[in-house]
């Protein structure tokens, strides 16, 4: 038996979005095209884009279809950043959190070192969760400068909720407008775009239910965004490229899926993940959850993602840890996969205050669709012996 | 039945890819990722890339995976623009041929707009082959400013190939890295990247029998690239975003089919697209076919894709026509798809000297795997009716 819980990596696809998938790529027809191919094609995506705004309390106009969370974030912060530049030369600074997604950072880090701007990093308490006062100071102190500010809905590493109410309310005193990652926060918490006062989100497929290769940038009407991919003008000229009909499709029908069964799916992973960690910290006591406490069961506004279990084990190599879990059929993450196999510490992790040293030890669990009780008492089974191991395996590395 | 010819818009998926895809749609994780499913991931693209590298003649290394060939280009000119500026900022002018798909053409104007650098539109022939003295003249006075030349394999509207082999010669002398847009030529036209001494090359998934939504640049070992999606790092950090394992295998195994067969399939096609030139020049007189003249079917090194027919017809609007082929059941194009709707004459036919008002009756013919001789004679018996038709509309329009 193999046991997922790398769902945070990527997900299985729901079946339901796999058969509308197959249905589509059997069918030709660019939906740029005027004849009647093309017309029906266009009628899938326009259907599906009307899908995915109802489900994420947008308007269909307002969700541009992406090739997935990446490149919605580098549209976010480049478009943003070049949009809100060319307005003010002034807007020169790029508010990030400093716990945010690669996909958000180097972009911000890239704008910098080539094109002049200039990266504030928010600073995040022990959770990870955003010093909401910096960012005041920021926008006191230098407001009519910011280009933009980047706060995720949620952590990929460590599953903090960060306080986007707070960030919308403060940054509407400034005029400075928000972009928030998302792409962890739909189908585990409740994702309304409208009523978040967003002026623009990231969401992917492959995290929830959906193919990999397509996303979204939600952009409210009159946002002024600069395109990353220019050429044919597809997606309001914004975002150039044949649009993908069958992904776009097996997209919507996903979160689609997601969205209407969260409440219950995230009661159900929530309870599950507690297991997890009540698991975990009676088989390894010296384990340190990291990301906020989870609190009671079924809590209405939690801190943390409720399929999201993050913990560092002192002595311990986060690599070893999950290659030995591998070899018991348990697959899980040191972190972002996206960072997988950078000799790094997590920089999100350095962000809440762990040192190198403890940083090096960590290991993420994330719950889907497919988790059961059973693939959680396989690795509470499994992980005192792997962590005793892991620990020698250190010490003889360092001896 | 319907008859579509409009194969350079998007092709129907091989049942070969179609069957690939399905397969991988079922099996979850993410090739970033370090355990067990992740390195079955990975191994599926790496497989993938080996069959791309080996079908274009590149090695696997070279073979960057995109979302599609517009973020293909994209990639090539404003990777190889940055990149270039930044080892000698005299470098600011983008040789770009004046018919290129917009993927290219629209990147390099945004270049010249936003970052400071300058379009050099090199001028074609009547056939809308590059005049390729004009490059040598740019060259010989401004080399040392030329940030890249990008020229397309062929033209993706009128179907001319372009001298890839003299624009290569001419650029090694300067020191010039070349791009070429080889999206329509693949499948098409007999396409080495190794042998044909370019620096970066596009190619497309749904032109091919592959899927929407996926492509590659392929880009020679050491060419210096600025990424133009950051994030995780994926792709040799030239291109970030979870890499897209089913696209990339459908992707591989419609190359690799179109490729192998591309001899038989070339022949067959061009036997087809010269029935069919024949044919509407019976039927229409005054058709003018734009592009080079075929030459004798079968001949070894044609000066015209071989799945290609682009005629204007004088008098009609070719909207007209395209919607009155299509309440016949037969699908063709004005032009490019990705400028379909759009109230403009092709920047491709008035590069080639064709006045505004005869671009406006323009139509194009694009042949398949799928086409059949009875296709072609249900578009030649029925032609003659609808120009008659569209141009009484037209004279009607007028008066």
């Amino acid at each position: 038996m193999t046991v997922y819980l790398d769902h945070a990596a990527t997900a299985p696809m729901h079946p339901r979005a796999v058969a509308a998938m197959v249905e589509q790529l059997t069918r030709t027809g660019n939906p740029s095209s005027l004849h009647g191919a093309g017309r029906t094609a266009r009628r899938v995506v326009e259907e599906s884009r009307e899908s995915l705004g109802a489900a994420l309390g947008a308007r269909p106009s307002e969700v541009v279809l992406t090739a997935g969370g990446t490149e919605a974030d580098n549209l976010a912060l480049k478009g943003l950043a070049w949009a809100r530049h060319a307005q003010d030369p002034r807007r020169r600074r790029l508010l990030v959190s400093a716990v945010e997604h690669h996909a958000v950072l180097d972009p911000a880090v890239w704008l910098a070192e080539h094109e002049g701007f200039e990266v504030v990093l928010l600073p995040v308490d022990r959770d990870g969760r955003l010093e909401v006062d910096a960012l005041a100071e920021e926008l006191a102190a230098h407001g009519d400068q910011a280009a933009l500010i980047s706060v995720m809905w949620a952590n990929n590493e460590i599953g903090t909720v960060q306080p986007l109410d707070e960030v919308v309310a403060l940054a509407g005193r400034h005029g400075v407008p928000v972009h928030a990652d998302a792409v962890q926060a739909v189908g585990q918490l409740e994702v309304d775009f409208t009523a978040s006062g967003l002026d623009a989100m990231t969401v992917s497929g492959h995290k929830v239910g959906g193919p990999v290769g397509v996303g979204a940038l939600v952009a409210r009407r009159g946002l002024d965004l600069t395109p990353v991919l220019h050429g044919g003008g597809q997606e309001r000229a914004v975002r150039s490229g044949t649009v993908d009909v069958a992904s776009a499709r097996a997209f919507a029908v996903a979160v689609e899926e997601a969205v209407t069964h969260r409440a219950e799916n995230a009661e159900r992973l929530a309870g599950l993940r507690d297991s997890l960690v009540a698991g975990v910290r009676r088989g390894v006591p010296e384990a340190v959850l990291r990301g906020p406490e989870p609190g009671a069961a079924g809590a209405p506004s939690p801190g943390r993602l409720p399929a999201n279990a993050h913990f560092t084990f002192p002595g311990c190599e986060g690599d070893s840890l999950l290659y030995l879990l591998d070899s018991h059929g348990i697959e899980c993450s040191t972190g972002s996969a996206c960072q997988a196999g950078v000799p790094q510490p997590s920089h999100v992790l350095v962000a809440t205050g762990v040192d190198d040293h403890d940083a090096r030890g960590a290991l993420r669990f994330s719950l889907g669709s497919t988790s059961t009780a059973q693939e959680v008492d396989a690795l509470v089974s499994v992980l005192p012996e792997v962590v005793e191991r892991a620990r020698a395996a250190g010490l003889a590395g360092v001896g």
